[in-house]
């Protein structure tokens, strides 16, 4: 029988099992497909926690990022084929769950991806991108001359939302916590990098900008470091809190945010997602970024499916990673 | 000479002095006018401070709101006329200020309005309505069924803001700190009211608006209160702080304004105000809307110039009012 990773207790990874179980097969309208590989996203350490945004039924399926071929396809589907290349969207819900030897999800969870790209490559695009393509492109409308500060730049979220301020003409400025990370941030592309242990984010904002300040915070930290953002803004910048990684209250500047015309913005691809026109923009943006190779998939490291944990803990340790961590059942 | 009145320290009231000066000429492009009315509004406070979010150089000129009878025109003032009854819109900056017997302002600065107000009414539209135009009609566009929670409701700004709820069709709910205002916030025409000191908000909001939430919370106050409006969120939820009344920091309930899509606004009329076009709709919303009598100007009392002090003081205790304080030279 296949393996498949489930939730049995909300109490963080340990709550995991590897489970063997019969592969359904798809009901109206869902897509069964042999999953190659899937990708780990912090969404699902919340999941793990305490169900995140969702209501979760245990023992559940977990993770939203998979790519493999489609082996069975149920009544009524019609953009999908057994034998397509495709991996799944951000679209946690309803007991869906994707990492495994195979997955079965409703075909509006999933997409095709490019063909240069591998199925490693596959998994882990539509988290990381989506939610900076949302972000960036259709509510902020970053423009050439803008500048978009990225805090934990190095992170894969860090990374891709620095591909679209590119993809966009704007400057993208990465922050660090120490040093370590500072020239491999610097090589992956961003033009900036603030090493904020020991520099003050709004002052080297604003050096770097000119006093100009940046059109978008893209912020996973929260907490009490927005108040360091007070100088940092420009005219009616977006200030993206995506992650909560700081568990501490998030406490905003507001006179400085009154006199920028500045808005916070606590923000997840799933706010836009369920659209189904939305999602299709989306989707197209980063396909055809990813085809013509104006934006490259960075992979850190593969794990085979048995040691899930050792990726499991090798992402939380979350130091200096190059991009995402993927499963390979 | 004419008296008017001026800030010449940084100290709050205590810094205000009544001066008599020349009443200078206007030059290029400003209006001079006979004030027969001045409003309080908490903008001076701040300014009385710590010149709010403008440079402001000392002895300077006070307020926002004034009404009364143009006297002089400068060269190339295209709008108003010797005669014309004009009023005062906030715009407080480079030095300019109306509070006295006569105030100069540059053209764009000043409006008619509708003959069925007086001069004490006059001087009390443009802060409070304007405030409320913006965020409710051009930024969240409220409509028919939607629910607006309006915190510190028996507040002048707050009384705007339900009356531009009900113009749009929507839900007041205004919310007090003790019993004492609360059969006046009925009175003053509030579909619902929340006493803080003893209710929920969250708990109550949900009652009210039948588990749908509010499309916009307007708060003068912040700080922690802001916390609890994690459960009174519709989706979308447009979440404005345009008064600090609190001095403590403002938090954010980061998750469930996540879930919701809920955005936090730190916001001004000064944001919107100096866009001519933006100006002129806003100005011609209010106007008609009090020309027809569809709204109408709350004063609560009225004092002569020589008692301000007197007007300051029971504005800044702030319970009990009715409306706005209004001086008359």
């Amino acid at each position: 029988m296949p393996k498949i990773l489930r939730l049995h207790e909300f109490i963080g990874p340990d709550g995991l099992r590897i489970d063997e179980v019969d592969a359904a097969l798809p009901e109206s309208n869902e897509v069964r497909f042999k999953v190659d590989a899937f990708a780990l996203n912090y969404g699902d350490f919340e999941l793990m926690e305490n169900g995140y945004v969702f209501s979760v039924k245990l023992p559940s399926r977990i993770g939203d990022e998979a790519a493999g071929i489609v082996d069975a396809v149920g009544p009524d589907v019609t953009q999908f084929e057994i034998g397509d290349r495709v991996s799944s969207l951000p679209w946690m819900n309803e007991g869906y769950g994707v990492d495994g030897e195979f997955a079965i999800v409703p075909e509006t969870f999933l997409a095709h991806y490019p063909d240069n790209l591998s199925a490693v490559e596959g998994c882990s695009i539509w988290v990381t991108y989506l939610t900076a393509y949302y972000a960036l492109v259709e509510i902020s409308k970053v423009k050439e001359g803008d500048y978009v500060l990225i805090t934990a730049g190095s992170s894969s979220a860090g990374m891709a939302a620095m591909d679209v301020a590119h993809l966009l003409g704007a400057t993208a400025i990465g922050t660090t916590r120490t040093d370590a990370n500072k020239q491999f941030i610097l090589d992956s592309g961003f033009d900036h990098v603030i090493v904020t242990g020991t520099e003050d984010i709004s002052e080297r904002v604003q050096k770097i900008s000119n006093g100009k300040g940046a059109r978008v915070i893209y912020d996973p930290i929260g907490g009490p470091q927005v108040m360091e953002f007070a100088g940092a803004m420009d005219q009616n910048c977006d200030i993206y809190l995506y992650g909560g990684m700081d568990p501490r209250p998030t406490v905003v500047p507001e006179i400085e945010m009154t006199q920028k015309a500045a808005v916070l913005r606590p923000y997840s691809v799933y706010q836009h997602i369920y659209d189904e026109e939305q999602k299709e923009r989306g989707i197209k943006y980063i396909y055809e970024a990813l085809k013509s190779e104006k934006i490259k998939i960075r992979i850190d490291r593969t794990y085979p499916f048995e040691k899930f944990r050792e990726a499991i803990d090798y992402q939380l340790k979350g130091k200096g990673r190059t991009g995402k961590i993927v499963i390979t059942p």
